[in-house]
Parts: structure tokens; C-alpha cells; sequence
């Protein structure tokens, strides 16, 4: 069994550490929060180890009586691999002490790439990381354009990409955020980090990204130009996307015509807390015109990337192969083949 | 003097009218309204001739006290142009009574190109129009394209042009529309009509455009893709738009961030109800990057048609240069030079 823990229990900490939990070869060693909130209340519930981020919180535990186990040093010393979803440029600064503890570590797409040199999407590159020491799970755009991107481009030739992102401003909990009634150029500056971002993954891919903040809590929503050298037609496109791992086509005729639809789909499938791991792409929106190839897809940016973290635990030990890793994952996580 | 009536008095309407009384050469007929609403009251107030659209709005008028002069027959009487600001597809019902009347129209963007079969940009096809019977003013997003896309063309000549537009989902008033939080595609089917429809007025442009609709009021913000055969820098594109009528330059230095912040600057200028005649384009976000231009640009829904329905009333007369008639209404609207 692959012992792992999870240092960060926020919007990815707390997808990825019921991830670990319903794998039938990792076991959760524990959970490293700050605060004793609800989301400390229902981990604990769930038989979650908790561990502390410092004393403070250590101190904030034992007052509401969630018995925690430990600090972080404690749960560092009983796993294999630890998952850091802590904020934004926060794993950096933790990267000393698990260096001090020699462990395999799993970083989010908040922190720089250069911060172990390898960017990680499974299908794209599972066999680069095998074994190694550290990596990036990239973030939620990244990861769904790396998915899409490389299929097209092994069946197709990638001549340039171009996508423009209309970001969901804040999550579902993220009441302080705005903005309520402004399209927020995000940043002005072009490009958007987006682009350079999937040349970490897929470092011949032409891509140029422009992105935009829109005041919805659901859901990226891309749209898509895409240039290609082989000579194409839309029923090819979709054939490629349905044979991708991770990506699923929807469609209007269903119903489906928002980002609202998208989540609402993704309710009806009883997943816990309405998690879509999968890229979803409009089918009918799949248009080809000459050489380019148009289209429309939604990406969960709480849930996109749970599937990688798992991945990438497997990849770091080194033990699976990706279509192994990949296929398990899959199955444990109810991903829709 | 121009004798002009206006049919219909909502978004385009009320702005048109307000926008007749300030030209010189023009007198404000009346305009035709079908509700006893605050904007009848107001308009009241202004000294507009108030004509009702039937039987029944005439005696809400009477009954309201608010004095109308008759109907819309009567008001046909007294021009010589009418504009047709009635809701999408209502226009073309219009069409015969118009027509009975001998009197010369001007269609907005909700009605098809057929209609007229002349699609107007002021800046791109003024001198078409001169002495016509009827054209047909194209809507917001049409328009500004259209400003843009004219002035690069002529400037660099456009290989391909590439929008993805965000749609503002409701105006202010708009009170039943949605989404609240989603983002809604605007047509699912790929292109959305605005690339097509740039091409009724610019038939020669490669163009291909999607659009969103997302939970704001304000303004449509395009993220634009222009491929040139010229060789272009960002400086050359900053001074051809400089020299275009009708767009000016907004800058994130200034605080010029979103959508919210362009109207807001709107407000500062003391426009009435806060309305952008011009295309406001980021300077900061346009970069060039080998034959690739991108850059966004804002567009307010409900006054960006203003000028040209202006311009369209002086082209139907058929006595003023284009260049003439430009700068009358520019400098009657105060617009940013």
C-alpha cells in the first residue's frame, strides 16, 4: 500500500484526499489543516487523521475536540508520498521540510514549474515522471487544454492553438470574491499565463490564450480555434475526443447548453459534491472550417485535476504502468469512459 | 431641417431620439410608444411629441395625461425619415405601412439584412446609402466589429479575423433575463451570426466568431485574433486605431481594468445615461506576435449604434459627405476624438 497524506485540505486537499481513500492501493495517512471549520468538522466525520499546521492549530483542535493526531512532522514520518494543496506559492516555502524528510512530493498548479522541473498531466507524460522525486500536477485549465490538445495533436498535427477562457471569478464558498456585474480582463496583458503553461506539459505546441473573469462560481468555459496540417472533418474530431481518456462530448440536443447544465448533469450522476473530473466538450459545437477546428468545452476547476494528483502518486512510486495507473483511477473515481 | 420621427422607445430608440434633438440640421418629430411608462413620462418631460402604436396605448396615454399627438400614422405624415427602433422582427411588419407612407426607413440590427438588403457602418459604407429608400443599421457587436476591423483592414489587409465574444446577458433594466451563474453558449452551432453578419457590410473579410452569454449588464467584450499579410507592430496597430473614428484607447494603467471600469470612466465623462458611442479598445492588451494580432475591446450594447443611426438619417437624405456628416454627429454626441 502507497501511504500518502494530504498537507492542505481546501478546494483540491479535501477532493484529493477522498480520492486516496477510495483507492484499493494507497491509504490516507492523514490531513494537514489550518482551522477547525466544517470542512475539519466532516474529515473528521470520515475518520480522517488530522494533523496541524502549527500550534495555533493544533491548539484550535483540541478546543473543538477533533482529537487531532499530530503536526505536520508527525504525518510526514508515516508516509510514502505527500500531497501538498496548500495556497498558492505556500508549497514552496513547505518544500524544505520535505526535503528534511526525503519524501516524494506532489505540488498543485499554484506553485512555478520550476519548482521541480517537471509539469505533469498523465496521459501526456505518466512515463517522464516514473519514479522521480517531485512533481506539479498542473492547474485546471492547464490540465483539461492538455488533455484536448495532445489528443488532437497526435491524430491531427497541431499547426496553432489559439483558446480564449471565460474563468469562473470564484468558487461555490469564495463569498469575498468578485467581481458581480464585470467582465475582468484577467490578466490585460497577453498572453495569459495559460499558454505557456501547457508549453510546460507540451512544449511543441503553437498555443496563444486569452483569458477572461466572468462572475459565475461554475466552471471554465474554453472556446477554441485550432489549426491543423492533416486534412480533417468534424465526425474525425469527435472520434478522436471519444476515444480520450478524461473528456467527454455533451450536447445541446440533451439539454445542455450552459455551464449551469454542465454541473446540473453532473448532480444527476450522484458524484460527491457534483465533481466532473472530465474536460466536457460540446459535440454540435465541433465545427471545421478549412483547416481550423472550432469548438466549445467546460472544465470543473475543483474537480478537473483529482484524477492527475491520483496518477501522479502511482507515477512517483514508479511500481504502475500508465495505462494501469490511468485505468484504476478511472474506475475508482466513476470517471465516464 | 431633416424631419425625423422615431418608432419605438426603448434601448435604441429613446437614444436615438435624444441624439436627433442635439443635430442641427435635424427636428425631432415624435416618437411611438406603446406603454404609459416612466420613459413616456420623461419623455414628456423633454417636449416629445408623444404618437401611441394603437388604440389602446392612446388611451393609456390620454388617461396618464401625458397629451399624445396622435398615432403612428399621424407622426408618418410629418417626416421624412422614420427609424424603426421597434423590438427584433417587429420592423419588418412595419415595412408596409412604410412603405404606404412613401417615407424613407431606418431598420436596426434585430431585422435581417434582406429586409433593406443594405447593412450600414457609417465609416464603411456611407456613400452606398446616399439617397437610398431604406437601410438597415447593424447591430452593436456588428458595428464595432465593423469599426475595427474596417480601419486594420484597410491599414495591414486582414488575412483572417478570429472573435470570441462575451454577451453581456441583460441590459440594466432587463429585470426577468438570466443567466445568474452560468455561462451560456450563444449559439451552441458554430459561427455565432456576428461573423456573417459583419460580412453584409464588409463582404470581403475571413471572419469567424463565438459568443457567450455571461451574467453582466454591461457592455459585450471581444477577444479579438487578426491575422495580417502586412508586416505589423503593436505601435502600428495602436496608431491606426488612434486615427479611427469612433474607438478610442482605454489603458490598465489608468485603472482601466473590466468592463465595470469602462463605464464608470462613462459616468465620469458625464454622457447621458452613461452611454460609449466608441469602441473601447485595451492599448496595453494588443500584441503582435509574428502575423497574429490580439487585443480586447469593450462594446456598450445599448449606445455604440447611436452615431450611426445619425449618420444613416443623413445618408438616406443624400445631401452630405460622408466625412461631413461624421463629424456633425461626433462632435454633437461629444465624441472622443
Amino acid at each position: 500500500m502507497i501511504r500518502v497524506g494530504v498537507n492542505g485540505y481546501g478546494v483540491i486537499g479535501r477532493r484529493v484526499a477522498d480520492a486516496i481513500s477510495l483507492q484499493p492501493d494507497m491509504v490516507l495517512e492523514g490531513i494537514v489543516k489550518v482551522k477547525a471549520d466544517y470542512k475539519a468538522l466532516v474529515a473528521v466525520k470520515k475518520n480522517y487523521n488530522l494533523y496541524a499546521i502549527d500550534e495555533k492549530s493544533l491548539k484550535s483542535f483540541f478546543e473543538a475536540g477533533l482529537n487531532p493526531k499530530g503536526m505536520l512532522k508527525d504525518l510526514l514520518r508515516e508516509v510514502d508520498v505527500i500531497v501538498d494543496a496548500s495556497p498558492e506559492g505556500i508549497g514552496a516555502q513547505n518544500n524544505r521540510i520535505y526535503k528534511e524528510f526525503d519524501k516524494k512530493v506532489i505540488f498543485e498548479g499554484g506553485e512555478e514549474h520550476e519548482l521541480t522541473g517537471l509539469s505533469f498531466v498523465a496521459q501526456c507524460n505518466f512515463d517522464v515522471a516514473k519514479g522521480k522525486k517531485s512533481l506539479r500536477v498542473v492547474s485546471c485549465n492547464t490540465t483539461a487544454l492538455c488533455r484536448v490538445l495532445d489528443a488532437l495533436d497526435k491524430a491531427f498535427k497541431i499547426k496553432r492553438a489559439r483558446a480564449v477562457i471565460a474563468r469562473r471569478a470564484a468558487d461555490p464558498d469564495e463569498i469575498s470574491k468578485g467581481p458581480i456585474d464585470a467582465v475582468v480582463l484577467d490578466p490585460v496583458n497577453l498572453p495569459s499565463h495559460h499558454g505557456p503553461d501547457v508549453q510546460t506539459v507540451l512544449p511543441h505546441i503553437d498555443i496563444f490564450t486569452m483569458a477572461l473573469k466572468v462572475p459565475t462560481t461554475h466552471m471554465h468555459l474554453h472556446s477554441l480555434i485550432i489549426s491543423v496540417r492533416e486534412k480533417v472533418n468534424e465526425d474525425d474530431v469527435i472520434d478522436v475526443l471519444k476515444g480520450t481518456t478524461r473528456v467527454i462530448l455533451v450536447n445541446s440536443k440533451n439539454g445542455i447548453k450552459s455551464t449551469a447544465h454542465i454541473m446540473d448533469f453532473a448532480r444527476e450522476l450522484g458524484r460527491i459534491r457534483y465533481d466532473l473530473y472530465e474536460v466536457a466538450v460540446w459535440a454540435d459545437s465541433i465545427r471545421v472550417v478549412e483547416d481550423e477546428i472550432y469548438f466549445y468545452m467546460g472544465v470543473h476547476q475543483e474537480a478537473i485535476v483529482i484524477p492527475e494528483n491520483i496518477d501522479a502518486i502511482r507515477a512517483l512510486i514508479g511500481k504502475y504502468s500508465k495505462e494501469e495507473s490511468i485505468k484504476l483511477t478511472n474506475k475508482t473515481l466513476g470517471i465516464i469512459q
